[in-house]
């Protein structure tokens, strides 16, 4: 999906929100667990189908299919094949934070992009140029790429100061050379938002990955007072608490709530942006 | 697999050496290709038999496998399990540069160290604290956290000035200080030997993994002399120029010739270590 089309998306659904697939059978509906052969999937299903029209894009994230082995993973391809022949107008990420060596990077950028032919995957950026590249060679693809994220950690090494500038702004500024605000995304946690006005300095257009709503503790209201663009610019990821917010039989439907409350938030700060 | 069997595995072999396992079916032998089912298994299969007797280590590339799909998953499983039946001596690291948020590292761990029982994972340490600690939390198991890599685009960020110090040291005196010698190791790319010296100044004597030795063109002798410590503190691991050293009927037999030289060179490293 290329920008164009998304912005198309967004400015359709006035929503600009994406739901992370985070499945845990510690968490998933026990109804599921006893009664599915697979219950990662039946979960992810009745996930998608009940937040599709409030969402623009979903978020498996790996480590949770992974989790499960080859079954897990297995259930991972199944939820992205149901979501592209289903809902082939959102935006679809894989959230695995790869990065390798160049000819490694290549293999990772294949097996996502090409192979499982998701729109997007994170990267971690720690290695540089060769490891960031290889996932800039599909057209209508994206990298996005690790900038500042949510968690307590980002205050370890990309909030220390490296030559004279925070390592996250060194990373995002360098990163940002490499591509372009057509195949190239940033994560930047909710968490810290009062550094987006700093991050949108050096990346005015580029698309942001906000996870950290929700659960987490970010508020969409100061996020988007800083990150969103005439373009909007951002997509807005809440996994914990839309699918688990019931582990009922009503699980999907409170799911559904939660998405819709967002997307509610969501259109009146669009309204607000013409 | 702890410290002191590791060091004994060492001393007992004189070698020191990790095998790469990184398949790729444009470069594996064509017969496999050809006449077998698997013929990523049964490549790695007999590399892994060949080399064996000259390495104390195998490591296996996620991203080798996940560019198969779930068949290459189920290689994945199979080598692994392969080892260890076979070669329960052997240093298992699963090379899968992963780092997540606190909850998604811990899903990343199950996977690689319970799950799939690797002895050891390589770690992306961009997101800090909470992403590389749960990998600390299983008995005998090691995190393996990148430090400074081999890549060229190791100078984009690693090499570069953090608070009057390169990141990549930054980084190693930081994570250690959420491990010890017996949980942790680092990457230290075999291309950067002159820096070397100073990383042992931080990390005296945890063990480091170091690649790029061969078809990345870094000296045995040159890593020995700086990292080289009296309980040994390295693997030497080296993937292409062994298990692509023919691709032809005899690539097994060439595989273990390669192996051969560089675990003899490390012989007499370790004497002279004495």
């Amino acid at each position: 999906m290329n920008r164009n089309e998304l912005i198309k998306q967004i400015l359709s659904k006035q929503s600009f929100l994406c739901v992370g697939l985070d499945p845990d059978t510690q968490k998933i509906p026990k109804h599921l667990l006893d009664s599915e052969e697979d219950p990662i999937y039946e979960f992810n299903k009745q996930i998608v189908d009940a937040t599709a029209p409030f969402c623009v894009s979903f978020k498996p994230n790996t480590a949770f299919y992974e989790a499960y082995g080859l079954s897990g993973m297995h259930s991972l391809e199944k939820t992205i094949q149901y979501i592209k022949l289903n809902y082939p107008n959102h935006f679809l990420i894989a959230d695995a934070k790869r990065g390798d060596i160049g000819n490694t990077s290549a293999m990772y950028a294949k097996a996502f992009l090409k192979r499982l032919d998701a729109d997007a995957i994170t990267i971690s950026p720690y290695m540089g140029s060769d490891s960031v590249k290889p996932f800039l060679e599909y057209k209508d693809k994206w990298a996005i790429v690790l900038g500042l994220t949510s968690n307590e950690g980002s205050a370890d090494f990309q909030q220390q100061q490296l030559n004279g500038k925070e390592l996250y702004l060194h990373v995002i500024e360098t990163c940002a050379k490499w591509g372009n605000e057509n195949n190239m995304m940033f994560v930047v946690g909710a968490t810290k938002v009062q550094m987006l006005s700093n991050i949108r300095k050096i990346v005015p257009n580029h698309f942001l990955l906000v996870p950290g709503i929700g659960a987490q503790g970010g508020s969409l209201q100061e996020v988007c007072k800083y990150g969103l663009t005439k373009e909007i610019g951002l997509l807005v990821n809440s996994s914990r608490a839309i699918i688990y917010a019931s582990n009922e039989l009503d699980f999907a439907e409170k799911a559904a709530n939660e998405a819709r409350k967002i997307a509610e938030e969501m259109k009146i700060i669009l309204d607000n942006n013409q």
